[in-house]
Order: C-alpha cells, then sequence, then structure tokens
C-alpha cells in the first residue's frame, strides 16, 4: 500500500510500504476514505521540528472497516469510522475522566502502540487501528459524499476548537475572542457559537478567513495583531475586553496577544500546540486571567458533536478549500505552508 | 493616631501619624478594632519587595464606623465592619463581574486612591476608608469577642483560599491536593471541604499546620515536597493525581509542586503571589493541566461565606495562633518571618 513518509524538512512522499495487518485482538484495519493535513504537521514539514528518519505522518482520517480483531465488538466490517488524533483504549482512568490523550494505553498515529508495534500514520491507503473499540467512532449510516468532508474534521479541527472553548468556559451570552484563522481557530468560532456566545470577535487578516470566520458565527473581525489587535478587540467588548480567549496559535506573540485580549478574570482556552511560549504569569496574577485547555481529548466530544454535524447543524468542512488525491500529497503540504489553502483534504 | 510603618527592610515601628479625615463624598473613617499580620506583607519585611522609603503597611482589618461621606448610605456610625484587602466601588463593570480587585476606582491600602489622596494602611488605629459602600461589609450586629478572628480572615485569607478552590473548579466529590500550609493554605483546605471535596491532601512538614490542616477537613497530609511529594500525592489519589490542586505559596517550586500533584486534565487554583514564578507551558500542554486564579477579590466572596462563619459552620479564625497589641507589631512580624506563628492579630 502506499503511505505519505516525511523523509526531511519539505521532503514529503507517497512511497510504497507493507500493508498493515491485524496485530493484536483489539485491533482494527481500516481503509482510508479521506485524511487530511494538519498545521501541526507543518512543524516537522518545516524543519522546525527536528526530523531525523523518514517517518509516517498524518493524524486525521475517516474510513471503512475492513477486518476486526477477535475482541472488537463494537465495529463491523464495512462500518464507516472517525478516528480521533490519538488511539485510546476509552474504559481507562483518564479515559473515564475525558482526557482520552492521557489514555494508559493510548499513543499517536506514526508512532508505536504500548505493545511496541508500529502504528501507521494517517495520510496513507490502510491504517492498523489499536484499540478500535476505543478509538474509532462508526456513523450509524454510510455518510454521503457531501458529508465526507464535514465527518473528517471531527478527527481534529472541530473537536479541537471545541476544546478551546469547552476548556476556557464559554458560556451562552458570553464574548469571545478567537485568535488564530487556521483551520482550528475557524472551528473555535463556530464551537464558541454553538455553546451561545454573544459576540466573537475573530482575528484574521486574510480575507477568505475573515469571510469564513463570519460565515461560522463572528460577529466582529479584527486585522491588527499584537498590542494593537488586542486594543482594538477591547475596543469592541465594552473597552474591558473578552470574557473568554480561544489561543489556536502556539506561540509566544499569540499567547500574548490572548491575554491581552482578556478581560480582568478572563479565561484562556489553549490548543495551539506551544512553541516557545511564556506566560506572564505575575500579569495574568493581577488581573486574575486563567488558562485551560491542551491537546484536544478528541474522543471525548465525537459523540456529542457527530449529531449537530449528521443533522446540518454546523458546516465544519467548510474549512477544507483544497482537495487533492493522496499522490499529491506534496502540493497539499506546499499549498498549507504557504498558507495559499486553509486546509488540504487528501482522497484516497 | 498611630500606625504601622515600615522604614526598612525588618525596621518596623508603630509611629504617630496624622489621623485621617474624610476626603471625598464616598469615604467613611473606621476605628481599627483588629488588624493582622500577611504572608505577603513579609516580602517587603524581607526586603525581597525593595523598599526605597518608609511605608503605610497592612491590608487586613476589622472596625467600628466613626464617620460617613455625605453620600455613603449602607452604612452607619457604629457599624461593625470587615474591609476586605482591596477597596473598589463594588459597581464598575468589573466589579460587576466579580474582579473587585480590578475596580476602575479601586486601589491598595498604604498607596493612593485614584484621587490621589494617600490611603491607610490596615495596621494601625484608625483608618480613611475610600468608596466605603461598595468596599465595607457590616455585620448585622455587634460581633462577640470570641467572634472577632473569625471574621477577621473574611479580610482576606479565608476568602484567598476560597478563590483558590473556587478559580480551579472544586466540585463535591472530587479530589483536592493544597500546596503550602500557611494561612491560606490551611484556609483553602477549609474552603475545598465547604465546597464538598470527598478527599483533600495537605501537604505540610509542620506539626501544629498538619493538625490544623486535618481540623479543617484535609483527609491526608503529604510531608514531602517537590517531585518526592508529588508522588506522594498522586499514590493517595488513585496514582493519577488529583482532579484539583490549590497553589498557596507562589515560587516557581511550589507552583511546579502543584503541577505535578494535578492528574491529567486537572485544574490549579493559584493565589499565593508569583515571585519568579516559570510555568512549564508544553508539559502543561500534554497533560491538559489549566490554571486559574490570582489576587483574590475578596470582597466578592463576603457576603456568601459570612453566614457560615458567623453561624459556626467554619471556624477559620484558628489559623491565629498569635495575638499581640498593636505596639508589639515587630514581635507579629518577626514571629510569622520565623514561622513561630501562622498567623498574628493586632488588637488595637
Amino acid at each position: 500500500m502506499r503511505a505519505t513518509v516525511l523523509h526531511a524538512p519539505r521532503d514529503i512522499r507517497l512511497d510504497d510500504v507493507a500493508a498493515p495487518e491485524l496485530l493484536e485482538d483489539t485491533d482494527a484495519i481500516v481503509r482510508v476514505v479521506a485524511s487530511c493535513v494538519c498545521g501541526s504537521d507543518l512543524w516537522p514539514y518545516r524543519g522546525i521540528n527536528e526530523v531525523t528518519r523518514p517517518v509516517r505522518i498524518g493524524h486525521e482520517f475517516v474510513g471503512i472497516v475492513e477486518n476486526v480483531g477477535s475482541t472488537v465488538s463494537t465495529l463491523q466490517v464495512g462500518d464507516f469510522v472517525i478516528a480521533p488524533f490519538t488511539f485510546s483504549d476509552n474504559t481507562c482512568a483518564l479515559c473515564a475522566r475525558g482526557v482520552h490523550t492521557s489514555c494508559v494505553n493510548g499513543g499517536f498515529w506514526g508512532q508505536h502502540d504500548k505493545q511496541g508495534h508500529p502504528v501507521d500514520g494517517g495520510q496513507g491507503e490502510i491504517v492498523r487501528v489499536p484499540w478500535a473499540d476505543g478509538t474509532l467512532v462508526a456513523t450509524p449510516s454510510q455518510p454521503s459524499q457531501a458529508m465526507l468532508t464535514h465527518l473528517l474534521t471531527l478527527s481534529d479541527v472541530f473537536p479541537t476548537g471545541h476544546h478551546a472553548a469547552v476548556s476556557a468556559g464559554v458560556t451562552a451570552g458570553s464574548t469571545v475572542a478567537v485568535v488564530g484563522d487556521g483551520a482550528v481557530g475557524l472551528s473555535a468560532v463556530m464551537a464558541a457559537k454553538r455553546l451561545g456566545a454573544a459576540t466573537i470577535v475573530a482575528m484574521s487578516r486574510h480575507e477568505s478567513r475573515q469571510q469564513l470566520a463570519r460565515q461560522f458565527g463572528a460577529d466582529e473581525v479584527v486585522a491588527e495583531r499584537g498590542k494593537d489587535g488586542a486594543k482594538a478587540v477591547r475596543e469592541i467588548l465594552d473597552g474591558i475586553g473578552a470574557d473568554f480567549v480561544l489561543e489556536c496559535v502556539g506561540t509566544k506573540d499569540s499567547m500574548a496577544q490572548a491575554v491581552q485580549c482578556a478581560r480582568p478574570g478572563g479565561r484562556l482556552g489553549y490548543v495551539g500546540v506551544p512553541h516557545d511560549v511564556e506566560l506572564n504569569v505575575p500579569a495574568m496574577f493581577a488581573r486574575n486571567i486563567g488558562i485551560a485547555g491542551g491537546i484536544a481529548p478528541v474522543r471525548h466530544y465525537i459523540e456529542e458533536l457527530l449529531p449537530d454535524v449528521l443533522d446540518g447543524t454546523v458546516e465544519p468542512g467548510l474549512v477544507f478549500d483544497l482537495a487533492l488525491p493522496l499522490d499529491q500529497v506534496a502540493d497539499g503540504y506546499r499549498a498549507m505552508d504557504e498558507r495559499t489553502a486553509i486546509k488540504t483534504m487528501l482522497t484516497i
């Protein structure tokens, strides 16, 4: 089968690799229908995260179950399934507390499971899924082609935006600012709207992203960044700032900007993978700014969000503005690297 | 009148100063009945916070209203009142959101108000109280002598411990660890118990403080600090750590210890004034650790906590283990500096 391999910074290829087989009774084999490129894939692609050897990559996919291990009980061959960006058993003490990303049996696509077996990346034709009962969520029926993009966002970006909103504590009637206009930031706008925020300010300087932010529920858009941007947000929001700020970038500058957008007593939800982040704790202390979030336990949220996707209440798949066949994966990365695409879907 | 003045590190005196008078229509004059020394007073006392000139000090007091400005409507001469450790108008947009410490008209005892008038410190005989209606809370009747210590804690330590618990989000049935065995840490134990925590682990190596922690509701006490202490906490709490950790110290080490005590997905409530604090954000991100708190908006909580104090449901005044007349204020500071006293009350 063919799978995406990152050989070195900006050297990404579709290679022939061994097709996976069932290795544990709890595994499933899934034929991927669609995958996509994540903003976090760009860190190793750009060489900011070191790449010392060829690595399998990709952690978002939907597909069809081709085979299941002997103890798998909730999935059948032929099921259409959504895979969260980490695998997890959904039964351990930490999964029970909703922190599936800290599952005692969990792990990441493209790495190894706790049994020491290699795990396939999500940008490939076939994936062995550890802890299939715990990891995969099957749709009630085969989805239409039009539904594919929306379901694919349940692998990562929509629940990750939702995690930012839930972690911050977004409530009905509240004011929200969103830092970051990537697919996660835009999803966070949608999530805040879905949770009933009264006023949402999206921060973006790209016209197409501004437009999508408005479509997802943003009432205002601020194009400025940094201190000027934060000042503009505060001016829009009663002069005091946002009740909740959703930080969807993960840099030192974006985090500082997020803190400055918050009103005293405000809360940040942060889901941007942190790179070189510093928090000015004394300044946060003086203004009672809280921060919560982290790597999104997507599996915890899929069942809650799926009905709204299936009935069209939300259309998170609009973040995909480029669809390419898997063999053009290198073009897909390039488009996201150059920010000519918000998010690239790869069809298999 | 006499008031406490910090002249230089460890040089604290009771000086004769001018008695305050009403300066604004919204002021009240309060004759102090009891004041106390705060752990945060020790930072300038020890010279860690620079002292460049003699400063009035103290920010916790209860007393009797002696005079009120022409627009003060909720207080009468003779009322027994509790003063929070900051003054605030209780009406601005930020007070309305419960962040009285960020009040647009607010400020600190011993400094200046927004009108530029000097404001008395709390460790003295008489205090001019700005924004008296917003700042002071009167008790329904004159309290007994035995109630005095308990009411005095409503100036700071009890609501500050409560703020740690509320900011973390302590819920009924949850597990809680408390870092810090000063008066605030002990108050945080009490606050967590009051909010229904199922298991509370106090971290303390001092026998008298351990005993008080147990009296306030701690189920377990861990004497170790740092990584060993955090490991012991995790072992007590299902091997995974605490749902909520209350950080009541404010140093780099105590904050790291608090993060290590939390389970994945756990939340820290932090109220220790931060000194040289660093947060390992990537480690927090990976484990979904959140942190909230800051300088406690005590005024926001007094009315909620006062009934439980008055009816004896809680006895927060047990944190006072030394009572001295005001003219022995220097001994009171020394005892707290040397940790021979948990908290010193000063009677006027």
